[in-house]
């Protein structure tokens, strides 16, 4: 005799159905930043680092790491990414060293890609610390999140406050 | 003086062309099992094997082949996956644990996924096996088949028979 | 005031230390098999598939996924791969029409190859379904198991009997 | 005090905002080629080398090639390939054995697919010399280039005149 | 009359030799965490997710990028990674949820595996993130950074102080 | 009764064993170009091109491609490279604009690195390729070919001559 046990579908993984959702414009702007000591913030700013010209590579990096987000996060839905953008700045101030990270991305799809945006942040800091943990062994990322988000349909338009 | 040869097309590889096939919602179901002997039977049920949750992993696993299918199995298209569902059931019978899986893939595409179920369903089995074969050296996965294919345009939908 | 709260390690998936096991020479010989009907035994056979050369394509795909085994299965190790080979064998008998794959994998590394080869089978199979589903639905993925394995320094060989 | 630096723009990498392009049906073709020494010649064409079957596994490289190279050039955007098409022809002359090779590449997305198609020529050829490096140490990979290109919907199409 | 022009070093990118440093065993520990709101935080100890267990799901994603590190960071040399270990602790105060994210990351091998820790604890909390973001949309992963490294030949271990 | 037929081994793909070869340094240096006109000559030289500063965005393209040789090129064994450089030069003549691309691989390891090597130089040609086909449509990249490999045990070294 066969006995059959079935399983509680309580906690248990899935990438949730999407197909009932319709493609729109949609974008999203996620924010991180790296604080370093003065010796990275000469090298960055005169591209003298041994390694090669830090946020060049860096911008690589998080484009490519935005498109592959699907395979990195494993509930994500795979989204064809139609813009990505990455600029940076270096906020100064007593004797500390941040670079800003700001990422956006735009894509026609069935689902927000707030995750795309966040993933290629993270990977655009990652990369530069890599790039300069030769010289600082003290480098922190820093907080990442979303500053923005556009165009989905089932939930109003967010943006982070002040 | 130049001498060309055309090669025969018989029997060279190509991905055929689907660009006239219009998107339509399409789905699939998959089955695949594999046996294990009554320890590894305790630990999964008891969540005590030393590598981890062994079907929670399996689960992420066999979600995450089924977004790479098309990098997986040659011939297949590229294809937006919208929805994955893997679940479990326990088949015991005559001294025989048999766990069932069973793969369920959503998409709005132009080609059908019974190849990103099927994959899901053998990389689940696979991630079981590896997560168990320190405990049971004699596991056997079993036979992995289509059950149910919906949404084809050229072609009827599909359910096995009993 | 801070309130910690430790979890309990029961459950959660680690990928097991093997740092301090030595590199040594191991081999793996795994099967699987794909029961076709006479149409698609015939067009194997007589290499008139549409897509192309069935066997060839599906040994191609079984290799580079038995190098990309530890992307695909999570808890498996990144082991560099010596040598992979694929081979096929019909089994016709009573009508019906067996396609036995047989996949041998060799390593010099710190883990076994067991997964490799497993997973390379079952991806050949998973191929050949692909390349022939236009011409049999019905295909079933015959069972998928380890043959041999040697060389792990505290395992015993193994060799499934009979 | 805080001290921001904005960066100029110029130079920095992006992935440009095609979001605003339809979707059409798009084609393109490349071409690439190799030059291989009399010994190659002879065992392609007999199918002799001891790796395999060569135009068959630079066949399913080229086409598997086709379908990643939004991951492996950076500024491309992922599209859905819908069929891929690779060819060979020989050209001998004076002594000289060159294997011209011929890729086709067929979307329908929101931009071309130029990069695909050479992207899989290139890989194609690279497979080619992996097969025949260890009897033919001097082949060269000939121009790679692109022969014609339909569908953009902002530029005409596009072939190369003789 | 050909014109050549040798470009300056200076600034590109290289993937500097380390052929010449032995292997040994090297350990890295690197520190995320994500700050949640308290629906999230119920959910997550409750298991009660809809998307799956939470962080089981993120431990998987961590383990699978940490082997996958150099395919992101476009400067790190590939490494065969040995052991992977993450685990969780909530630390609540003052009406903050947060939890905090640790990763061990061995290898026996030429570079050391900070940029494996790391990058793996970004996914880890990128993942949490992506599971929690329908119920909390201003959760903020927190400073991620390095906080033990062992094992280098040429540079002292190094160790987070206060 | 049944029916086994043994297939001939003639022409089946496999991955050669490469197990018995002993581990040493190996290194391969490879030659590409792209033939460019005069405004993307100037671009590239002023680093205007809108995409992004092109050889920069060339070179971490080639370098990423190297380091996944074994999953691009099917029968390459995977190997852990130690260092990879990328260099240009420009060779101005007779109004033809063609920048050389020159790449350098070290591993220690099993198998040689022309593959990689090679590998690189067609990426990086692709990319270029890619960042400036919206200005010249007519580019060519150039032949491609092995230059230097040193470090073989059972071949002699080799470099191409004149």
């Amino acid at each position: 005799m066969s006995n059959f046990t079935h399983f509680n579908e309580e906690g248990r993984a899935k990438m949730v159905d999407v197909s009932a959702k319709p493609d729109t414009v949609r974008t999203a702007i996620a924010h991180s930043s790296i604080v370093v000591n003065p010796v990275v913030y000469d090298q960055i700013r005169h591209n003298q680092n041994k390694k090669g010209d830090v946020l060049a590579v860096a911008q690589v990096a998080g484009i490519m790491a935005a498109k592959k987000t699907w395979e990195i996060i494993p509930m994500c839905h795979p989204i064809p990414l139609k813009g990505i953008d990455i600029s940076f700045e270096w906020d100064v101030k007593d004797e500390t060293y941040e670079l800003l990270i700001s990422v956006s991305v735009k894509t026609k799809g069935s689902t927000g890609v707030e995750m795309e945006a966040l993933t290629a942040a993270s990977v655009t800091a990652l990369t530069i610390y890599d790039m300069c943990k030769a010289v600082d062994k003290g480098m922190k990322i820093g907080q990442t999140y979303l500053i923005e988000k556009t165009g989905g349909v089932s939930s109003p338009d967010y943006r982070r406050e002040g």
